[in-house]
């Protein structure tokens, strides 16, 4: 099944937890074992999986990515985003979670997240659930 | 459907737009519904998803890479591309996309790029196409 | 089949090869032609894919992670162990590797690595095989 999530972002580079939608799409699906894969159809923005329960970590993790990839650079591209871009590829636009018993495997710590990197704005995340 | 598509490389670094290529792979399978992934069967090159509109992009991220992981460093590994497998492990061997309809489902601004890292040389890429 | 695999790493940071153990649940499995998906359940380590013939390369890449991503930095998070939250999402918690004649299909000096950035410890890695 393939499903579109849409999900709107509060700030130019920030991390929501998308977790809890993934897992519903998972149970709609009906598919009980299998892999689910989520994608965002953006190049500023990206998906990664980290820790859920301390949100100092995901602040941690895009304080380093902006500290690391600034804004302003000596940049050829003229829209002025194209840190986010960067981060995008670093961090990556796909994900892929395994389904077992028709719910996420994941470890006691994780948690899935939608990137932001150019917002804030209105932005898709894909989900698609395969059936083993 | 699992294909093997050669391209070649004409510089030491650079990314090289697949889309059409995948594209083409994705239709002659006759998968409607399902996975595209997308693989690398390099350890000095990899695939990543970007922006296709505005080269300038695709020069930033390869500058940023250039940058930030230099040909000349304090290495080990005495072939002297160590820059090269940093590289690949940062934006990956492998990457999946969304079938849908026969056709990838990539947002507006999104291209594949084989992402070439101690070229130039001649590079395999493999598809396989899974379906729903 | 979804099958749990259990290694011990002996460092902080380790790059442990773990080809043969994945070629072996693929064979187990029984899947001739598909994909094979490899997840680590942990927010403080990944996989990756490099060369598994000369083994500086494995060092050289994890010395310049922890070159450029300190363990003691200005991190929020007061467990210590920031530096390997960066690190997982960095290279990535999951990777796919296309399965042909019930083997895994790798370029002839890849090889994959469970990356142990916060050990040592006990960990878990989930291998995942889906027939075409």
């Amino acid at each position: 099944m393939l499903k579109e999530l849409h999900i709107t972002t509060g700030s130019r580079t920030e991390f929501v937890d998308i977790t809890d939608k993934i897992r519903a799409v998972v149970k709609e699906s009906g598919v009980k074992d299998g892999l689910c894969f989520v994608f965002v159809p953006h190049t500023t923005a990206a998906v990664t999986i980290n820790e859920s329960a301390d949100p100092d970590v995901r602040k941690d993790i895009l304080d380093f990515l902006n500290g690391r990839v600034p804004r302003d650079g000596s940049y050829k591209h003229i829209e002025g985003n194209s840190d986010a871009h960067i981060k995008s590829s670093a961090l990556g636009a796909g994900l892929t979670v395994i389904v077992k018993e028709a719910d996420l495997v994941l470890g006691t710590w994780q948690g899935i997240y939608f990137c932001e990197f150019d917002g804030s704005r209105e932005r898709q995340v894909l989900v698609e659930v395969m059936s083993r």
